[in-house]
């Protein structure tokens, strides 16, 4: 089975994921930066946040496919999970927003983060299970620090979310403080892969 | 006539349809876990169940077309209809969970899933036939039961929907769980194309 | 200049105006037939009637550019401009239906049509007139009966719609006949390609 | 890397942001002409011009791309944040009509204006330094006046629309009459690719 439908169909609901969170973003009432900074101030924030993530994923996500030749039944469904949990992304993003970073909604926010890390981990893994002991995903994803550090510093954030008081202190600083380093870490594009993919061609098919 | 821009056209409905769902999920008023169980609490249930059947259709639609050749002016018809049934799961979905699974709605939500069924029956047979005797698609479906057994599945849990009294008791339980059994029976991608394209394969051209 | 990413987009563009519609759609307060009909009764129709429009413009659009073969850059902007009006179509049929079509709103879907009428002529001469004398598209669209007609059907119907006095009577009932006779002209997908596409590939390259 | 799924995730996004626009037109309440006018008379104007920009970014997107051969992972992040910017359109076009063209809102209209152009800029510069010195992309733009241009134009219709004071008066006009000439300097394809493309092309290969 090759891959060009299964990119295409992700594409798509990554690109729409990726559009209609602006629908979330209220139009202010007033007409003056205060009212906008009211309406859609931390709005915009989150907005960038989540755009970020979901251009992370999509830009991991074309690496990956372009290192995977054949793909099974499973690795489909694998895939529709890790579009799941993403198409989640602007109903928790909205609601840590509107809830102005209260305990439970920035928690749900890291969950779902989670949830989506977990969901691109297993459809790796049934990639290069699918593809045996040569498969060439393997070998360019090494030791897949990044891979590994997300859930791990996701789950760091819940924590500190879980001792969000009222308002938006310490706690919710904190937690988007990691939610944000994730970001961070992976904002460079997958090097690793990039320079597998320029080794592979230099040496030739 | 080439199925690739059917294929381009078709993902990008069945994307759009899975991912403007997750836009019928009401953000919570309050900022605790009882208030997103009021808001969305069997939204995000019925969500996660339409968005496993348009995965399966996706799935489905996807193994078909690899098998498919060559399409009529007749096939591009029977697959708009499909995709017409498949864009109202948005709105029969959302009236089902606003209505906390009431007797009409559920059956509606069933005669939509019914529809559905149907028209990708009627896809599936218009590609056979345009195809002639030796269409691979024919080969491969076999006799197709999960394709018999699923109308007859829609219409027991319809009729079981018909006893639906005020509150969502066990006639609404049991038309659910008919919907679920249709579900989880092709939740497995269809081993039997899959198999019979490797075998093809191994046959040589 | 190749057509392939002209066709994606188009596609991207049709497949999110087909499927937004259904977001127009009112999600009933009710949970009975009668409360759906209210809500949604016409709209379910008028939805249909647009969709089956969308529909069509997919499918000549899809068969107008497999004979096409070289675009200019005007080819780019007169495709823009029939997807102008195509996008109107959800807001001029929600409007109309709001309305229990009454006398303005009616006309204005009316002219909606007709505006994506001329805008599809307008690309289709445009094409002929980039490829020369020897267009295939020319030869296979011949007299274009049905490209000719459908204008004129659609100023009937306005016309009709123009006489449109309170309540939904007569005039509505001739305006939205002359709507659906060109619909249903069109559904028949357009054989005189089709056959022509046939015919070629018998004569060989 | 090849740019093909670059392209087609460019265009999903592209064809949401220029689709969902027509949402936020309001349904008029009446069903006359001046509540036509009212309702949505200025938003349909404000989305013709913003659905224009995006048709040219669309455009000259596709003519870049179709000069570029390699991309780099800089590019995929450089295009992300063009799309970004992009998919405020929506959001800000919104906040000017409901304003109706108060200062703020136009400002932040304008300046949106402005960090598109900026983030085109970008990618182009990016694309056209990964490709080095024989860069095809580089020879074609040439001198790049119109891309040079428009942030000049962009800026003054800020700084007019900085006079603007209560009600939409000349201020107003003024600095849409610069957003508006941007977008008729563009609106013409960009013919110094094109003439490239088709002497590139006579030239062989």
């Amino acid at each position: 089975m090759r891959t060009s439908r299964l990119e295409a169909f992700s594409d798509g609901v990554l690109a729409i994921i990726i559009t209609i969170m602006v629908l979330e973003l209220k139009i202010p009432h007033g007409d003056t930066l205060s009212s906008l900074r009211e309406a859609a101030g931390t709005g915009l924030l989150t907005y960038l946040l989540s755009f970020i993530y979901i251009g992370i994923y999509w830009n991991n996500h074309h690496h990956m496919f372009q290192l995977t030749e054949r793909i099974s039944g499973g690795v489909l469904w694998a895939n529709l999970h890790l579009l799941f949990w993403l198409s989640l992304y602007p109903f928790s993003t909205a609601w840590m927003d509107e809830s102005d970073f209260a305990r439970t909604p920035v928690v749900v926010y890291g969950v779902n983060l989670l949830g989506a890390a977990i969901a691109y981990y297993l459809l790796q893994s049934m990639i290069v299970r699918a593809e045996g002991p040569d498969s060439p995903l393997r070998r360019a994803i090494g030791s897949d620090v990044k891979g590994k550090l997300s859930p791990v510093l996701y789950i760091a954030g819940i924590g500190c979310a879980l001792f969000i008081e009222d308002g938006s202190g310490v706690g919710a600083l904190l937690a988007l403080a990691f939610f944000v380093a994730v970001a961070v870490m992976w904002l460079v594009p997958d090097r690793r892969l990039e320079r597998f993919m320029v080794e592979r061609e230099m040496e030739g098919p």
